[in-house]
């Protein structure tokens, strides 16, 4: 297990190429997610284990990529905290119809006992680890308590965030209560699944970047740092993915992640050059790439594996989560050129 | 004129206290702007001189700001150049009918004589630089070649940005045609603004922060250079603000600009560390604390007054523009906490 390229890269060992996977790889643009997805909705899908499990494992099968992530939501530990999340069919995305708005919604959630209350995602990744069979490492994930609090004070995404945001600035005290009792419904979750079978975790903070840098350090990562310390981890590897959060690399990196996930803002050689000397990186091709053409995407694909240089510690992937309407080729393409394309990165470094 | 505190510190020049406007300060937050735009279309606000001029000078009525921002719309450009503009009541927001696809419709666009067709803008910025009778100095504006050319492409804004990022990838040529064409309408346009009698220019970028550092680079701060060199400036200050682009500060500032426009996810310190010995900074309060309350967004400015520290050249701004649910007395809070705040910084200096 020591010798996936992907958990090499992630602790910065030596690797034959670099590993390549994609956020939301289990999803819509695949015309074999869309099938199971015809005939579900979206959270049966995530609370039926067999249809989570497949899903997960379809694109290890079609495109080949070096990691399976768990197909879920990170909106499921909320709700078993006790806020009732529905998904709209169509344009309406998932949404909390009651939002937390008061220090007593906030003392109302529960510490969810994952073996019972979230058994169906240990179910998941108990039966997709057993299926892989080896052929490569599965990623659990978690949100962050920061990301997690907006989407449970704003009920769901938001254009402006005007709700967490006036928490943030004229109730900052309730807010660290929500995050406290986050981080650790977050860690005692993530050892759960780290316990079923997850040979690493990704702590996605997708809205980080609503935050202004002071504010991003106190609320969002402060709390990512104190779930991650409450997370028992016996050597496996941490990624945080925190979105549009260029500004606070080295603080992201001072959380004690093993693995930085980049975006595609950022400029990896930068990244690089900031914090790649006791981190390893993850990313970064913009995922609207995919769009182009497959000579297109292989030349990018060069630019990036350019920009880390020969060295350990990278992680391909996309630089936020793949489009929807990715035609699968140009998926296949980008996975294929950086297995094509790294291996020459790779010998420069062992000579 | 030159004695304006905001011009002063556009050029970095020492002022008794910080000046202060805001982004979109003629906007929905104040109920006189709302009474007229009850009984008056958009676009017709934008078209008809003495509306323009009469919101234009609302918050400086209201206020106290130190500058006035002619009131437009960065559309009004494309849709000189041939474009089908149009905007939708309710939540449409402005919308070209027929989005650029092809190199003939570049070719078709033409390069305008706003001396006829745009006549209306500078009818507008002539009629309030006459009524603000040297009061407080006039702002005009135009977007980047780039934004606009985003608006042009994808026909309004966008979540992905997908049609405009296959051009950045996959026909980058084409989109340089068009950049090009842009920039020099942009610069006539810019001309005849500042002859009608605008005391200095802010070229917005709103959708710089959609490109990666590279192709931000080469699309858009290249296309905005390009503009700023056809612009006769004669001591006229340039404010270039491309959002959420705190990757490329030091590039912005290359461009020649007189000041940077600092958004919110940038540190202010931060910015005047890496750019502040050569240019003016422009920002940045997150609008989102002007929810809060006087206290709070009082002790926020003071916090970002110790940021910039005592030195010449900071133009006090929020770090994007005014939300419009934004209560009005917390704008006048906003605006008086910047005029009673900052004249002890500006003493330190010249002690």
């Amino acid at each position: 297990m020591r010798n996936f390229p992907f958990l090499r890269a992630c602790r910065r060992e030596p690797v034959n190429r670099t590993p390549v996977w994609m956020m939301r790889q289990a999803g819509r643009y695949l015309p074999e997610y869309r099938a199971i997805r015809a005939r579900n909705d979206f959270l049966t899908m995530c609370k039926t284990p067999e249809l989570a499990s497949e899903v997960s494992l379809q694109p290890v099968e079609i495109l080949g990529v070096d990691a399976c992530i768990i197909f879920s939501d990170i909106l499921v530990l909320p709700e078993a905290m006790g806020m009732n999340l529905v998904v709209e069919e169509g344009t309406g995305g998932p949404r909390f119809t009651d939002p937390i708005r008061s220090r007593a919604d906030i003392d109302r959630l529960g510490i969810p006992d994952p073996s019972t209350e979230l058994k169906f995602v240990l179910d998941a990744v108990r039966l997709t680890r057993q299926r892989l069979d080896g052929t490569v490492p599965l990623i659990g994930f978690s949100g962050s308590p920061w990301t997690l609090a907006s989407y449970m004070v704003e009920g769901s995404g938001s254009k402006t965030f005007r709700t967490i945001k006036e928490m943030v600035y004229a109730h900052p005290q309730d807010l660290h209560h929500l995050l406290e009792k986050l981080a650790q419904a977050g860690a005692r979750y993530l050892n759960a699944v780290i316990e079923a079978g997850a040979q690493a975790i990704q702590i996605f903070d997708s809205w980080g970047g609503i935050l202004p840098p002071d504010e991003f350090r106190e609320f969002s990562l402060r709390s990512i740092a104190h779930m991650m310390s409450l997370v028992r981890k016996e050597g496996t590897p941490v990624i945080v993915f925190c979105r549009e959060c260029g500004h606070s690399l080295e603080q992201i990196a001072d959380t004690g992640t093993d693995v930085v996930g980049i975006d595609w803002t950022i400029d990896l050689r930068s990244a690089k050059d900031r914090i790649g000397s006791h981190t390893a990186l993850q990313g970064n091709l913009d995922p609207a790439i995919l769009y182009s053409s497959p000579d297109v995407i292989r030349s990018h694909v060069i630019r990036i594996l350019e920009k880390f240089g020969p060295a350990p510690g990278h992680v391909f992937n996309l630089g936020h989560g793949i489009l929807p309407d990715t035609p699968v080729e140009h998926a296949k393409a980008f996975v294929q050129a950086v297995k094509e394309e790294s291996p020459r990165f790779h010998r420069v470094q062992a000579t």
